[in-house]
């Protein structure tokens, strides 16, 4: 692991808190996900087996389902609302998975590896409509709303990040929107539904905005890791990122930061002006570089601002076993960097 | 256009009567669906401008502003919905293009062609997305309900056409379900909503039923004239299923009838066993082998019943300016084959 050099092991934190408080939930919810394809085609199950039976942390129906608990609600809806915001998600991996030829996710491969890019796209899709089903099927034009909302921002962050794609020279702000949009606006939606289950209007743009935050982090934190950690850790390659040429803000600030040379660098590798041209020892190099100014740390730092951000605005609302497990949760996002 | 010969004009047809009768609510959906995109970051707009902007024939808008005017509903609801119909449609063949590989689309070059698949599978989500803000905006459970199972029906039915993909041993019956899921049942709930906006619980399963017909009339005429037409008349290239490998009705019928000999090459071009192996002068060989069995025929005489199928159905509605629009529609599906 010498590459992760820059990221050394401190706080040690998880998410047994939080897992605890809605397993019960979590069950339904895994239950509820499994029902909706089984008995489906087989592409369809044989996909949705590999990705949502993989493992993953389920941390945005986890959200949904934690912050219908912080609000007190205490009937049974989230746990169909916490599969569609499953469903959302996953739909959006797999057309992801399209796009960024990702070699690797969750320490599986990707399912377009396996099944192929029209898999890909078309049992997303198939997804996507059984999430609107679910929501439709739970009557409330409202959570219908936030839903379909997220869904379009997401959708338009995912042409936002295509169109940066290679380009070193976009700005903070305008990553941290493609971040945002991409990635934060359904980790916001997912809390934001626990308010409205709730109803509790007053909480609603209190939670939406603990769920931008920590969705932001996540992302940053996602951005670290991926030059400075293994395989096994986070389930993808390190240099992922790198060799599909992703802007990330690691590589941002040290391109903002290097000389005329560093920057033709990452022009040259990201493809700026044209494919990408990486040759064998350009990823230590461009480790280097990172390390050399310092923008790992950086990037962890930024992340930190946000859980720091997300931390007081769970305050406002009264001690909780909920809301000890949600401050857990922003405490273990933050240590997963180190 | 010696390839057309099957084929001879003889039934003269239009679509005036229809689009004379919707012009201004049609006016009033165009614009609509530009203004979504307008002022989008410009990749968006670039491709639905190309796409919805190149004058397709809109039938399934149409289908929804005829048929509330046949359910004599006098309000404005319908210009969005048919709107939000549209944009399902256009996410679908976004999504369908980077699946079929398909060169051309309306004549003029696919989207992904110019665009690359990336756009096309993350433009085609924003699109759904919009249509359901829209009718998350229109705030009807009922209709939301009509197309999300929709889109649900929809996807499945592109996962069950990927699956038998290359396989001339399909049945009739397994082809029809592809076909009802992939086309026929946008348009049954395009009809259908037309009742629902006009309060006429009575006319949805008559609406949604001639939507069926005339949606499964439309595709076999399709999957006929991929093998008898020119690019000029269809937008699309002869024999362009023959080339993706698609297994249409024409094909299924040939096979069904063919000697050993015929089997071994309808297997090797569409690639049942392996990948498909085309040489030059297949696509005639396999046309020949469709004359000689007839099967363009037979693919437009079933077209044909269900045309009257839908007709039959139309007249259990009173005489109106709008059942006679939908009538000479009918007219004109089974008439495109002439």
């Amino acid at each position: 692991m010498n590459q992760t050099a820059t990221i050394t092991a401190s706080k040690p934190t998880s998410l047994d808190s939080l897992y605890s408080l809605i397993s019960a939930d979590m069950k339904a919810v895994n239950a509820l996900i499994l029902a909706r394809v089984s008995g489906e085609i087989p592409l369809i199950s044989d996909i949705v087996h590999h990705i949502i039976a993989s493992g993953g942390k389920r941390i945005r129906p986890a959200l949904t389902l934690i912050s219908a608990q912080l609000c007190g609600f205490s009937g049974t809806r989230q746990i169909a609302l916490a599969a569609a915001v499953e469903f959302i998600h996953t739909a959006t991996l797999l057309h992801d998975d399209v796009v960024d030829e990702s070699k690797l996710r969750r320490g599986l491969p990707a399912a377009n590896e396996i099944f192929g890019n029209k898999a890909s796209v078309l049992v997303g899709d198939f997804l996507l409509s059984q999430a609107f089903q679910i929501m439709v099927a739970d009557g409330s034009l409202k959570t219908l709303k936030i839903l379909s909302d997220a869904s379009a921002v997401i959708a338009k962050g995912e042409v936002m990040q295509l169109m940066t794609e290679g380009e070193p020279e976009t700005t903070i702000e305008n990553y941290l929107e493609v971040v945002g949009a991409k990635t934060a606006v359904l980790f916001a939606a997912a809390c934001e539904i626990g308010a409205v289950l709730a109803e509790k209007p007053a909480d609603e743009a209190k939670l939406r905005s603990f769920g931008m935050d920590i969705g932001i982090a996540f992302q940053l934190i996602d951005d670290a890791l991926d030059y400075g950690s293994d395989a096994k850790t986070i389930g993808k390659n390190v240099g992922d990122d790198f060799c599909e040429g992703k802007v990330t803000l690691p590589v941002i600030l040290a391109y903002a930061a290097g000389d005329a040379q560093e920057k033709d660098f990452w022009k040259r590798v990201l493809g700026a002006d044209s494919e990408p041209q990486q040759n064998e020892g350009d990823l230590q190099k461009a480790i280097s570089m990172l390390k050399k100014h310092g923008t790992i740390q950086k990037t962890i730092a930024m992340a930190e601002r946000y859980c720091k951000k997300a931390s007081d605005n769970l305050l406002n609302f009264p001690a909780s076993p909920a809301r000890a497990a949600m401050l857990d949760l922003v405490d273990f996002c933050a240590s997963r960097a180190y």
